[in-house]
């Protein structure tokens, strides 16, 4: 019997090594000769550059060189517009250094190459910039008043795009509806904020005339490439690897200044040049997310039925749009959820202001989404006086109406086309769970006859991943019987060399440890985008699978052709092929390989070696000599997965402090490669969207100032904050890839503010506040819950 | 009109770099903490090591370590036995460090690794092995004789090898010939003398997990392979680098001890350590070639046609057999040439001797070949008064022949089958070159007259090339328009990025600095074996031809798509594929490339973007990324190059001096990519073969001391040695390959000794000598002149 290794909950390769210290992070990696970079970055969020003066700069002990943008050779060209959007009509990326004008508190205006990054700092501190201060765009809303002031003149608006989605006829579905519901909601500014910062080491190896780069990126081959494209160099003499990585979640994504500049620092001077963020870089200097405001519409039927949504919102793009508009477009096509929505109108504008860029965040627009859509479902069931749960099952897409188009083209290009799910299945197994009838009859009544603000709340949302446009892998069986993988994504900790070791060993039949994963380095795999947008077990996975099972089909015609049977006669089991009922007549996968190859190994232990007849060519036109195959996956559109939360609160109102006494976590992404690093995404996710629901703010004052960069002053929920959660799992395989998986890596992030905004809200109904904006914080709530003292 | 790249004389890519000084050879390279490796080799030819006290030299400052067998783990198996064959029934390899016995001066015994090289040295000078010396086996004739002592007492003979080939009826066929004579005919022994001797580099990298080797040889796969086999490494943990080699000859290919422990010194010790041979060391420690000693017999009729020939031979094996019989096989295999010998018998003894072993050096069994056959032809024309043009023309392989079959089997398993060639066109093309009538009907008489011992010869050969198993090579069309090609070949001065480059830029129609070629790394290729047996345009010039042909297909295919017209109604010309007649409808590879990926390429400049209506995978199934093709190619068997020399000798027979007045060269190698290169590959061989001829002779004592291991001592002739040459080429294509084309490489270096003794024995006709033994050094050819002075 073939022994079952996908869909189990096998322990994590990667742990023993990083779990004992072993872990190798970019910083980590020290090269001979190493210099260190460090970057003066702008103190002003808007300001035009009169004059640098890097002279005393340039003559401290132990500075090998001090550059403003006239230095930077190449690198002088704009920094790239990664995705470009028709609607996009106004798009602005900046200069690796400023030219002559500032954008954003962090900008990089200099930079300073040492010996040692303590006498790069103290450089820094030498360099005299003569500003030329602007008016600051902090204020969204106001930014698009006429007569603002502009964060890029030249372009004559602040509006960089303005994107308008019809489904329907919504003008007349709000027209003829029995009831419509209006709420102004907000998302603040946010981040990502990985343990390890960004880091970017490199060095021109002489020996092999090649530029090589370790990166905290998420995209190795996206740099790759564009760092051969920007120094005109082949392809193949640039190496970006991608080691361990400590965290990404979105904002390691993009080209960077620092990415380019680092680099070709290496090859100008000829020496290995670091470059590792400190905090205080990475909250000025690495893009945030979040900040959108929306103005929504419901309307609906006498019964609460959705008839049309309307949107429309602002989203705050920052300074630059390097990555395009993508997080408004998926706001705006994932808005829906997991309910029909007929008539449907979403609009936005994405707005520049002197604030750090934005581009995708775990949740990537989704967590906005989920909390206008659940909110309004709030709305709607308090209204109509219905049982919430009551609302999202009269409203939910059912299992038989796949594959739904939601109306809109999503943020691959592709439509906005749900493949598979059972959202009222899915939201019934979270009621069971909860035990809701007897917590929201019974539990609710008899804690608040205590005096306790005690609320539940529950959220719904589905989301896009595994994204194209594709993916690519090689597997190879080598003749030591080792099987070698290889792909193009790199990890920050999702465990792709235990998930996609599975998915090969599953169809070798081989141990797990036989499989060895090498991802993150375009020396090993060179096509291919990233890992974002919870595609890596999708698309990835899928390519891994493809190569997997044309590798067992070249094993199983091979051992065919020597055993002189038919492929229908052998079976794959014990890391062997052989024939059925006949275990003895056949081979392992390293006697395979090697009989693939008509040259000997040498010192190949087991070697098998069948003097040939030699009638023709010993390598058969259109054979090659290995057991091996490259294949790519290209998904035709988004996989949807889908999820389920529950909570119940405690409200401390003399604190504003919020206490989960549950939570309860239905999820669904397709089939399960594995359980186990299934959940530990399912609990980061909640944990990173309990910060977005409770903490994490990024505090811009009215100059553009960010005041709160630090660990002490922006809060993060740690261990203690996070509940122990119930996880259930549902399985709607998706019909688009192979494998019938979907992602999972951001689904926790996106229902929580919606949840937290839900329970809250419905554990202070005493005070009759509406939670419309989050995070929640707790001087928010002392707020809510003392009118009279805040009034 | 396509422009021809193909055929063309065009400079070698390779040489700009060279010539001005920028070659980077394996000791060219420094790598940071380097340490240096000696080894100490035995100073006897046969003896039993006792034991070995390293103690003095372990305490040497700078000393890292001094091993001996007993200290090199996985070393200690032995060595590769690379080409196994079924008649070489006591195959014997060497242990990298010797175990308990030496078998010829030179043998590595020892191993310091230090700080430098100096101190290496020095401390092996430390180190004492107490010797019980063993009878040591010199004469390979004695060496057979019943009581001789054995190299290798454990195998009880010293007849590794004993092989017999017979075709047709040869007894009866002796029996009824005309006329039937026979000779003794010996080649000495002698050996590749690269400028570059052997050298070894290798670090662990702890970033990469890679263990990387710089090593001059001429089959990094092969290395590579052996190494992960030998340390249980993933494949992909080993990175096998031929960077510039300076000469290969054939002696670079091998599984040297060296080439093992060098390595593994590096993975126990943590530091790079590189070992460059000396040429002392390259003497006795690098591999040999030549010696046979041959009984020839020829039978033929009245007319001089050959009925039969009968030839036994001896082959001096050296000490070990790690490359298995190749050599003599290839001498009995190749003897007949380009003549019909309906019968043939054939058979060789493969001799131990306590000398350096025996493996292929330029040339490979086939200057013994042509000598015997040659040797024997000239015999005929002489005892039967005829012409020695016209005993060939008598004996030639027909045009209307092809393909002959020999009837033994090759060295590469196949069939000894000749594909194509056209002998007597390429005698007549030699005759008319020479004014062959002229010159011995005229000038020869007419020298002679004047006293001067003048004569004349022509030689006549084929040789085997391009074997199997087979090549790979990976095209790819970069984004950035440039054109990758990998293989598993290095170089040792062949032109392979030149005349790669060619076949490439033929297909695509680009120019020839657009392609660059990546060989002898196994980063970039690792499926293949190497260079050697003439085969590298062949084997790996087809594979690239047909991988460059499928991506041309691939871009024609493309483009077709995009531009909605039939691939028919494209051309391929300038770098562009465009409409027949409208070339404004069209793309640069480079803009094709950029099409085949979905992927936008960060910076690339001309980008073409096109938003695809997505109605499906931006990829579509099968389709990849990239204008790339991985293709191999695997001939059925050998295909058969071949030549025809003549010269004109002068000799002076007072100093012994053999001059030459005029060389002629016809030579067939099918079609030429690159005839300046082909041409290359002729002077370069010729030259060698000179050597061979008149210089080259490694000078064993009966203790099995090499007398003459230096460059005072053993000679070489330089370019003053070496008369200008006129070459002709004859272009008989061959059917196996897509290219048409034959092997190169060794082609001059075979018929030299066959031309040079037929010259100089006709030059020494008044002292009525048959020269039968090379090199004839001028102390043979003073003792042939002056018989009364040396009775």
């Amino acid at each position: 019997m073939p022994t079952r290794i996908f869909g189990e909950p096998v322990k994590r390769a990667e742990d023993p090594r990083l779990l004992t210290g072993h872990g190798r992070y970019v910083d980590d990696i020290d090269l001979p000769g190493q210099l260190h970079a460090a970057f003066l970055r702008s103190p002003l969020a808007h300001a035009r550059i009169r004059a640098i003066d890097v002279r005393a700069a340039q003559e401290m002990a132990g500075v090998v060189a001090v550059w403003t943008y006239q230095d930077i050779g190449p690198c002088q060209r704009r920094m790239p517009l990664l995705i470009p959007h028709p609607d996009l009509t106004h798009p602005a990326t900046r200069y690796a250094l400023a030219k002559d004008e500032v954008n954003h508190v962090g900008e990089p205006v200099a930079m300073v190459i040492a010996e040692s990054r303590y006498v790069a700092e103290d450089a820094l501190e030498a360099i005299v910039v003569e500003w030329e201060e602007l008016p600051p765009v902090v204020d969204i809303e106001r930014a698009i008043e006429p007569g603002s002031p502009l964060v890029h003149e030249e372009l004559g608006t602040n509006v960089a795009a303005h994107y308008v989605g019809v489904v329907g006829d919504p003008e007349a579905a709000f027209a003829r509806a029995a009831h419509v519901f209006r709420e102004r909601l907000v998302i603040e500014r946010s981040a990502g904020m990985p343990l390890e910062t960004r880091a970017v080491l490199a060095t021109w190896d002489p020996v092999h005339e090649l530029l090589e780069v370790w990166d905290t990126t998420q995209a190795p081959i996206v740099i790759r490439n564009a760092l051969a494209a920007l120094f005109g160099l082949a392809p193949t003499q640039v190496r970006v690897v991608a080691p361990d990585v400590g965290g990404g979640f979105g904002c390691k994504i993009m080209v960077y200044p620092e990415e380019v500049l680092v680099p070709y620092a290496a090859m100008v001077l000829g020496r290995p040049v670091k470059w590792t963020e400190d905090r205080l870089e990475h909250f000025v200097g690495t893009n945030h997310e979040r900040l959108q405001i929306h103005e929504a519409e419901i309307a609906v039927d006498a019964e609460g039925r959705i008839v049309a949504i309307r949107d429309r919102f602002l989203h705050d793009a920052g300074a630059y749009t390097p990555y395009g508009i993508i997080v408004p477009i998926i706001t705006a096509c994932q808005l829906p959820g997991p309910y029909k929505v007929p008539n449907y109108h979403v609009e936005f504008r994405a707005v520049y202001s002197n604030t750090v860029p934005v581009s995708p965040y775990r949740g990537a627009g989704r967590p906005h989404a989920a909390f206008v859509m659940e909110r309004l479902l709030d709305r709607v069931a308090d209204e109509l006086a219905l049982d919430r749960a009551e609302v999202r099952r009269r409203n939910f897409i059912q299992p038989h109406e796949f594959p739904y188009d939601v109306g809109l083209i999503f943020q691959d290009g592709a439509p906005t086309r749900y493949d598979s799910g059972n959202y009222p299945g899915m939201l019934e197994l979270l009621l069971q769970q909860m035990d809701y009838e007897r917590l929201v009859r019974e539990e609710l009544p008899r804690l608040r006859a205590e005096g306790r603000f005690v609320g539940v709340g529950i959220a719904c949302y589905v989301e896009g991943t595994g994204i194209g446009p594709y993916e690519g892998a090689t597997v190879r069986v080598e003749p030591t019987g080792q099987v070698y993988v290889a792909t193009g994504m790199p990890q920050q900790g999702q465990a792709h060399k235990t998930v996609l070791a599975q998915i090969v060993a599953e169809e070798l039949q081989i141990p797990l440890d036989a499989v060895q994963v090498f991802e993150g380095d375009t020396a090993h795999f060179q096509f291919g985008s990233g890992t974002y947008a919870s595609r890596s077990a999708v698309v990835c996975g899928s390519a891994v699978a493809l190569a997997a099972r044309k590798v067992r089909e070249q094993g199983l015609a091979l051992a065919a052709e020597e055993l002189e049977v038919a492929v229908e006669d052998l079976v794959v089991e014990d890391g062997r092929v052989f024939v059925r009922g006949a275990p003895e007549r056949g081979f392992t996968w390293a006697q395979l390989a090697q009989l693939a190859n008509p040259l000997r190994y040498a010192y190949a232990g087991d070697l098998v070696v069948r003097p040939r007849p030699w009638t023709g060519p010993t390598l058969p036109p259109g054979r090659q000599p290995a057991l091996e195959a490259t294949e790519y996956y290209s998904p035709p559109h988004a996989t949807w997965a889908s999820g389920a939360v529950g909570a119940l609160v405690e409200v401390d109102v003399a604190t504003g402090m919020v206490t989960f006494r549950k939570l309860w976590v239905v999820h669904d992404c397709g089939k399960m490669i594995n359980p186990l690093v299934v959940e530990g995404q399912v609990h980061g996710g909640i944990a990173q969207g309990i910060g977005g629901a409770l903490y994490e703010k990024l505090h811009y004052d009215e100059n553009g100032q960010l005041l709160n960069a630090s660990f002490m002053d922006f809060l993060m929920p740690t261990a203690m904050e996070i509940p122990r959660m119930e996880v259930a799992h549902q399985e709607t395989p998706s019909p688009l890839n192979p494998l019938g998986v979907k992602g999972v890596g951001e689904a926790g992030a996106i229902p929580l503010p919606a949840l937290v905004a839900a329970a809250v809200e419905d554990a202070l109904r005493p005070f009759g506040v509406r939670i419309t904006r989050m995070p929640l914080d707790p001087d928010t709530i002392w707020r809510m819950t003392h009118p009279e003292e805040t009034a």
